[in-house]
């Protein structure tokens, strides 16, 4: 038992008016009858009488309407069911209706009894820690955070607006090719990197801005010069992504996306699982995207020939597992049929 | 006088007590002589004693090291400047050096004395409203405030190397542009907007990544139809920054950095002031970047002859006011002789 220093304190009664008035806490005491000895201005402020009206009044009365339990019979008031059955509350989380307040008051509310010296319930109290502005800068941060996913989120759409300004092509692209990593991504039990995977292949093209229309757009095949200026969207991208702080997982995952499984793509001849599993799963969406549509230089594939292709290419260009998920998905899923 | 219905708790003590130590806030009580009474388990863990460590010494000694007043001679305790001169402090902003805590306490202070039935002081208090966990949320909100208007930076800043990856004139020229606009914001004395007005004319040519560029980069004069084309680039700029609700800003001004004065500007025909401010301080900070830097079909203009052109146009193509203000600073501060 700690030591009671409180025996030492003059003028003890008004010294404990004060800090209870100071205090930014509920506190209310109610006698062995129920009634309402001490409530504190904080406690009677959200109840917008002064504690002086409350003080004599029945607690169930003056506070709950006359009601003592819920239609479960449970009580009502934790002070109450302390005063009643002696059970003690400590640190439990209550809500408390403010006739003041649209809102409900949250509260972290310890309750006790005091008992006189032969050990007898003399009274009983309730100490309501007010949560309500540390719940509400809470709020505020839990705000701000969905504020900053939100511009995130739109950053990256803004992103594929201005890839569509220019080239229609590749936004309808790469909408698609999210479309199609995203459900990979769910089909191989990875649903937590799933919204990261749509927004990266969203916006896996966005070098494409860098590079000339008449490369970008040409009708049949490219010349070899041609093509090393193409292979160089991956690194742009990267490069315009690399100013975001929060986008440096889109960094690594843009840049990789041409990388192949066997170590022969681009830019940097990555291997196996040295590539990005993202980077993998877009690259199989964004061939296969591909195969599927028409291009200025040839007709589309069926989806018969496109997963033929994938799986003909599985553990050189493509990661096999993925594959594999792939076109279970699209077989299992009978999904292929909408699309061929 | 309030009424004190404190004299209706049954056992006092062990109540005081009992909401003292649930509180987290710092409660101390100092006799006459300046010895501490009782102090609570908040103010006590700061200091790292137990309660009962602290009865029964003198304040000064306990937690003051010996010192009373600092070296210009205030009380180090507000605490004890209450005992000793009756001064009472309410609310008042305090910081304790807490020996536990690297940083300082920030604490709501408010001190008192407890006077006898005659009117003397018996005791003083000190009620130290903790505010640190408000402090730390209110800092945490901050930082992500500040992390989002970081990520707003970042991703114009996105936009511009998104510029640059195609178009490295135009990326040059922004970075030009807004710095001459910002210039003009500070000389016109509008310090608030010179930041947004930098981030604006940035991005004031986003647009341009639309526009195909053998029109964009054409040597020589454009045709009408080519012409028609290039004046999408406002458009098309305010449609990609419309993506991302913070950049709500931006989008008027962008759209209407080719609006004229004289309402014969692209694309709405606004005039005078429906125009934004900061679309007219970028319209006269773009044209004499234009007319001051070589195009591919011109040689520039010397600052004078730019200078000349504003002047010309001022009432009709640019706000005459910005105009004077632009040219009082370009003569103002010898600043043309580092471009010419």
């Amino acid at each position: 038992m700690r030591q009671n220093y409180t025996v030492n304190i003059p003028e003890l009664a008004q010294f404990t008016q004060i800090i209870m008035d100071l205090s930014d806490d509920l506190i209310t005491v109610i006698d062995q009858q129920g009634m309402i000895v001490a409530m504190n201005t904080a406690a009677s402020r959200l109840l917008g009488v002064r504690p002086a009206q409350m003080i004599g009044r029945s607690l169930v009365q003056a506070v709950y309407g006359g009601k003592k339990f819920d239609y479960q019979g449970n009580y009502l008031s934790p002070l109450v069911e302390t005063l009643e059955t002696g059970r003690e509350f400590k640190n439990i989380e209550t809500k408390i209706k403010s006739p003041l307040l649209k809102s409900d008051f949250v509260c972290r509310t310890t309750t006790g009894l005091l008992r006189d010296a032969q050990g007898y319930a003399a009274a009983a109290y309730a100490y309501d820690k007010n949560l309500t502005e540390a719940r509400y800068l809470e709020r505020t941060n839990e705000n701000l955070k969905e504020v900053l996913h939100t511009q995130q989120l739109q950053t990256v759409l803004a992103f594929t607006e201005a890839i569509g300004t220019r080239d229609n092509y590749t936004r309808g692209h790469s909408e698609r090719v999210a479309e199609y990593a995203q459900m990979i991504a769910t089909a191989m039990g990875l649903p937590d990197i799933s919204q990261l995977v749509y927004i990266a292949a969203l916006v896996h093209d966005v070098g494409k801005i860098g590079i000339p229309e008449h490369i970008l757009n040409k009708p049949g095949r490219l010349t070899e010069a041609e093509y090393q200026v193409i292979k160089q969207h991956s690194v742009l991208g990267a490069n315009i992504l690399k100013k975001v702080d929060s986008f440096s997982d889109l960094v690594a995952i843009v840049r990789a996306h041409h990388e192949r499984y066997d170590g022969n793509g681009y830019p940097d001849g990555l291997r196996g699982e040295e590539i990005p599993l993202i980077s993998r799963i877009i690259s199989v969406a964004d061939a296969f995207e591909a195969m599927t549509s028409d291009r200025s230089y040839r007709r589309r594939f069926s989806i018969e020939q496109a997963l033929a292709e994938l799986r003909r290419c599985a553990g050189s260009q493509f990661d096999p597992v993925i594959v594999d998920n792939f076109i279970k998905l699209v077989i299992g899923t009978g999904w292929g049929k909408s699309l061929g």
